[in-house]
């Protein structure tokens, strides 16, 4: 016997009008998923009795995680959102010399328990059960210095750097999380001092794209080029 | 000497205020585009002067036309913005059984004109200059039916068919158009008239997309399959 979340139990008994006997699909976050059957319900508590594992989308063979500029408002929903249905290991919110908040202030704000439900949501709408962590805020520098074994890559356009690589051309990694920048994007410092970390400059074609597009959009190319969307 | 369409003449004097001397780009929606100088400013008259031609984004090698199921108000807006900014050729509205907006009341509307002008921003904004066309809307079946050389793609969610091929297998044709359903998808019906026309199925991975993610996340993954972005 299972009992469901808070916010769950309130959604299948007061929204769906679910009643014992009824037939549900449980995800636990962590990739196992199940059909269930509802056993209880009192008050705000509803205990379900899982019966066969069912199963969830495929996870990506190669871990990704997307380390995205914060954006504005509802931009920054989407792109959550977005990132969650497209297969993202994880979502890594970054400050920028351009990004309009700062991380102090997002801290104080509601806005990363937001994303993370938005990733729980997105996982329903998807069929994915397994729930990206929404981390901790950082600095486009602190995220560049983190101790971790995956291949950095950062998106930039291609009159940006004399060192970047078309997307068709970057080989599968182990593991790997790329940056991508606020509108406006990276200043000249933030470009130096990635370069003298020796990550992987990586473009997408000529045309420039709206910043809350680009990291859609690269994730889709990346998954495509390491076949594996 | 060439005259700025009116609602650029308009832009360019009440909003950005630009007087004679002035630089801009100009863009003639066909791939040229120049450095321009502004000669006369005369109410609603503005005349440039063309300086040296300047070199555009680069279009796609493949032209491929994207035939999206009207989607719902500012979510086909988003659509028709993106679509451009990714470099499709023309896009080609469907009316599918699960479109909640007939032809007749397309044509009575607004929306086609409001499409096109989206297009031009978007081509504005991505650096583009060439305009796509934005097609009479047709049904599934009439672009079915429809007598052009063009690879037809249409996508589907895995489950949907027997017969598809995933996007990372599908070779590059000369030219193609790709057809993507409404929220709610196809229904059994198209799906079999399709079969019967011979239409190439593709499909995007095992992940369930929203209706309006799909047509950019499939654009994407083509042009990136055959190294086309």
């Amino acid at each position: 016997m299972v009992s469901l979340p808070l916010d769950e139990a309130l959604h299948a008994t007061r929204v769906l009008r679910l009643t014992p006997g009824d037939s549900i699909r449980v995800f636990d976050g962590g990739g196992g998923e199940w059909r269930a059957e509802i056993a209880h319900v009192k008050r705000q508590q509803v205990e379900v009795v899982l019966r066969e594992a069912v199963a969830a989308a495929r996870e990506p063979r190669i871990p990704l995680v997307l380390a995205p500029a914060v954006l504005k408002g509802e931009k920054m929903d989407d792109l959550v959102r977005d990132a969650v249905m497209l297969g993202a290991t994880a979502v890594q919110p970054l400050v920028t010399d351009r990004t309009e908040i700062s991380i102090a202030a997002l801290a104080r704000s509601t806005r990363i328990e937001r994303w993370q439900r938005i990733a729980i949501a997105s996982c329903k709408q998807s069929g994915r059960a397994v729930v990206p962590a929404i981390r901790s805020p950082l600095t486009f520098e602190a995220w560049l210095a983190e101790q971790n074994s995956s291949f950095r890559l950062v998106l930039v356009e291609p009159a940006a750097t004399a060192d970047s690589r078309a997307v068709h051309d970057v080989s599968e990694p182990v593991s790997a999380e790329m940056a991508v920048g606020p509108e406006g994007g990276w200043t000249a410092r933030e470009l130096a001092v990635a370069e003298s970390t020796g990550v992987q400059f990586v473009t997408l074609g000529a045309l420039t794209l709206r910043a809350d597009a680009a990291p859609i959009v690269a994730l889709t190319a990346l998954r495509t080029v390491w076949r594996d969307l």
